[in-house]
């Protein structure tokens, strides 16, 4: 049986207006960490008001946590963006009804 | 066309060795907000450091904000959990590669 993924949650502060240019640098993080193995997929998210105090939250899957601590994943990426919290967090789901039929 | 769905995001202060206690309350939570008009589904993560900032974090789906603030839903159960750092945040999914194929 395959491990369960782990989840990385990664919380980023973004001052108002500079949401492109987080974009630009996320887009080229992703597509470096894409190519590593173990990487499964991610999905970002944007705040819906302009003042939150983590305007993008960024959860990704890996394989496994030795997949995800593999080496320094981000040092090849051209102009990196570093979170503003430090590391990201490692999480495993513990409970999810997203997969069950809703009534 | 469905509007996007909104996602929730809730980030809970839990000291070690009260897991237990707080999936209790957060199932109860769940199991009446599952009943809700607007209601599609969530993902409870947990820490894999027990000593983790954010020891649980919830990922809930609703359909539209509208639906998720009609009322004050929390209201209705018993032993409610509130979250340690205020009201759950409101996002949207603005970059999402996990329903693509991984090469």
């Amino acid at each position: 049986m395959a491990p369960e993924p782990v989840i990385l949650i990664n919380a980023f502060e973004v001052a108002e207006g500079h949401d492109e240019a987080f974009l630009e640098g996320w887009e080229r993080t992703r597509a470096f960490l894409s190519t590593q193995p173990g990487y499964l997929s991610t999905r970002l998210h944007r705040s819906l008001v302009p003042d939150a105090e983590f305007r993008f939250v960024n959860i990704a899957r890996w394989e496994s946590v030795d997949a995800f601590r593999a080496g320094d994943l981000t040092a090849g990426v051209p102009g990196r963006t570093r979170p503003a919290r430090g590391p990201p967090s490692l999480y495993t789901v513990v409970r999810d009804d997203s997969t069950a039929g809703t009534p």
